[in-house]
């Protein structure tokens, strides 16, 4: 943990975890940062050698075991299914993350299919065609960007071609996901720049999802309503989704899949659309180049008011927190944040927050908060297994093909300093390695993180992408297929780096 | 010139010189179409044999002694210095464009430099910074993006930093260029997406060109300004600029320079940033890969009534008529255009103007209004030395890394024809690397024109590129340089092959 105090203390941080158990409903204001893990954070700012307690392995296994009887969560979430970020230009957009990710576009909704409301591309990796995809598995962004405001006037005015001549397009995918709006598109980009709009979890219901949400005090956005399939433009009640506000002008969106879907297939190598709206991408090569993402760890958001963002979240999805961060040692600080982690039962969604506090220097947080116009979405970490391999294709793809630019790496001294914190949980190759790519690395009692933050991916110093690994505490493994299930957060989130991050976000 | 009419026969189009000396004031509506030339366009459709008359390479040269001695245009020209792209995002859109075109960005403007109002990529290619830079040589783009529109308020509103936090940022370019609104800047991306704001053209004294063109009818639209420096923000004088409409929101901006920014320099291999209010951009590696691309050899406009535009931009420029198209034999179009090439009095300046004509099928100049909500800029064709050489980088970029997409090579039998159209103007190993390549051909009498269509660079079918090579045509040889200074326009327009590259519009 010695890395995040390390880092965390530059800017006035200090990490903890909570049990998982710990329920918000016991943690008032006063008592969220001074809990029964052991020291108070005014404790925790005394020493720098503090480390914090963690359940042990089988203390997890026996929490995740009482989870599974007493489920305190109210949507049944099954994991991540993807994340819509909404931008200008999708093609532009699309095209830079297939190239900085290895995150290749196999679906789409454009012109060219049918639809003149806006363009969706579909990228994704990390699923496994031949074997069952586990919910959770995989990293799926779609990049939408609206077309013509005043086209769609025309059209809706006219629903056939306003000259009266025929279209040559084919009607592959014709819609937009439901409750899009052109017109809210525009002023969204207008007022944010590049920003997630959805994050989507994977539930066991969505109308369920919805109907749990609403009554525990969610703003609706969007009622339960099927996805419609391409070509036909027809409801099937294959897929269902549903929104409501998460914070900003982003929602928490409900997915739900009937059986048939419950597994990604590929035909002739060519993935199936994730969404049904979507038609198959005609430039789509299943030699597409891959980094090797594996899954999206967590999504973090940027908030003005913490507690009540919390409270807001936690009532209407029943997560638990998981862990916390408070400003400490304003000595030394050039900015600081309060942050906490909120999860699901099985603890596959992760959804940490950060607010500003007050420091020497304006918070990075509030920055994000002035440039973003608001609350949203500020960073989604995305896991490999192989951080190695990625970050070489990823800084590769960065200086030579504009791909996304990586942080500036760490001090030589960072790691010379670090075999000593993290010991032999790393090899001496690890160790050189980390170093050679400018990674970071941090750890718990159980695992360790391996982490590096991507500058802001557009012009604002607002959203930004983290590269994971997390290795060690392994919860189960298959005696057949010898796969790990390691227990989510292994390693921790080692969350002061965020900050850190972000004060390397002027470009270049 | 069987290849335009072949693929303009197919879109009703044919195409015809002009001599340049034609005057536009000389030739009304009708007499537009059929000029001293010889055929009217009556007698051009009863034959697809038909090829035009151009005058000789003398006349031309007596032509061009003339133009120097009679001058008809009334703003000095000297050449092409720059395009300026608005789009919503330019760190996502100046990455693709650098990766698509080998052009590196160079110099730039953004939060880190001081500025908040917007972010500006200055991108260049093409210039040789040890020999004097003839106005017109070289590539240079601008790509710009509003900010905040809230933060710019509030930044209005206490010119210091609003928390009285002091800024880390280091001003090395605080201003956008003279004019800029983010209002304005916001409204025209939502209004048009990826598109054109300035058509960039070096003049003797933009002061002096901006009022020639409002005393001849121009809708004025930026006095002449100083551009700042960077650094200082401070207006040295040594660079001029001033806007006119050239059509719908796209401004034709006179920009004029110093006797000490004459040439563009680089110092330690690092060249100054083109335009003085930018900030040479820190990640610039002398390096950077180059495609080729030497200079920007006109820039075509989309417009609903050519006739009205062509007298406005005449009018006010003095620049002649240099050759036009007209839709013919109906009977086979997909989708026509009526066009016609301006020229200023050296020819280094060429500005295409397109209008839709009726078909069976919508024109693609249609669709272009529609989804671009007005008039706007179609394309920028730029000129390279070794087209082989760019494609060869351009579609590498494409196939590999998501460059722009290039459109579908043409079909077997055209290229099995090519070789008795054009002869022995190129050689057998030319016209294999242009099958190889997919790069179409034409010819006038004194030269070839090779040349490519990109697809259209960003969501909606409105904006793309058109990279060239003109071959033939010597006016001078420098006896020390060996530098060919060559005809203007030389090998002509194949302008047919533009409606044939829209058709392909729907990607990939």
């Amino acid at each position: 943990m010695r890395v995040s105090v390390l880092l965390a203390s530059a800017l006035g941080c200090t990490l903890r975890l909570l049990q998982p158990a710990e329920s918000f409903q016991h943690v008032g204001p006063s008592a969220i940062f001074a809990t029964r893990l052991g020291s108070t954070s005014a404790d925790l700012a005394e020493t720098k050698h503090w480390r914090p307690t963690v359940s042990s392995l089988n203390d997890r296994k026996a929490y995740f075991q009482e989870q599974k009887e007493r489920t305190s969560e109210t949507l049944q979430s099954l994991g991540f299914h993807h994340v819509e970020f909404y931008t200008g230009d999708a093609l532009m957009t699309a095209k830079r993350f297939e190239l900085a990710l290895g995150v290749p576009i196999t679906c789409w909704s454009s012109l060219a299919t049918g639809n003149d409301v806006c363009v969706t591309y579909g990228l994704e990796c990390g699923i496994d065609y031949n074997s069952d995809t586990e919910s959770g598995h995989g990293v799926r962004f779609l990049i939408t960007a609206p077309l013509s405001r005043a086209m769609q006037k025309v059209n809706n005015d006219a629903p056939s071609a306003p000259t009266g001549v025929p279209s040559n397009v084919q009607m592959t995918a014709p819609l937009p996901l439901p409750g899009y709006s052109i017109e809210g598109a525009h002023e969204f980009y207008s007022k944010h720049g590049l920003a997630v709009r959805a994050v989507g979890v994977e539930v066991q219901d969505a109308k369920e999802a919805y109907e749990a949400a609403l009554r525990n005090g969610a703003h609706g956005v969007l009622p339960p309503t099927d996805i419609p399939t391409n070509y036909e433009g027809q409801f099937t009640g294959e897929c269902q989704m549903a929104e409501v506000k998460l914070y900003g002008d982003v929602v928490l969106r409900f997915v739900s899949f009937g059986d048939e879907h419950c597994e990604q297939k590929a035909r002739d190598g060519i993935p199936e659309p994730f969404l049904p709206h979507l038609a198959p991408y005609p430039s789509y090569k299943p030699t597409r180049p891959n980094y090797g993402l594996k899954r999206i760890d967590h999504t973090v958001g940027n908030v003005p008011n913490l507690l009540e963002t919390q409270n807001y979240i936690q009532t209407f999805t029943g997560y638990h927190p998981f862990a916390e961060f408070t400003p400490e040692d304003i000595g030394t600080v050039d900015s600081g944040l309060n942050s906490v982690v909120l999860a699901s039962d099985s603890e596959a969604v992760l959804l940490p927050l950060n607010e500003p506090t007050e420091g020497k220097r304006k918070s990075q947080i509030q920055t994000y908060l002035e440039q973003n116009e608001g609350p949203g979405l500020q960073h989604i970490a995305i896991k490999t297994d192989d951080i190695f391999e990625t970050i070489t294709k990823m800084r590769h793809a960065e200086e030579n093909f504009g791909g996304f630019e990586l942080m500036v790496r760490p001090s030589d001294e960072y790691y010379r300093d670090l075999p000593s914190r993290l010991g032999n949980k790393l090899s001496v190759n690890q160790y050189e390695r980390l170093e050679e790519l400018g990674i970071l690395a941090d750890a718990d009692e159980e695992g360790v993180l391996l982490q590096i933050f991507t500058k802001p991916l557009g012009d604002r110093p607002t959203l930004f992408l983290e590269i994971i690994q997390r290795i060690g505490c392994v919860i189960e493994q298959d005696a057949d297929t010898g796969r790990i299930k390691e227990r989510p957060g292994c390693g921790g989130f080692g969350q002061g780096n965020v900050s850190g991050a972000l004060q390397g976000n002027r470009r270049p």
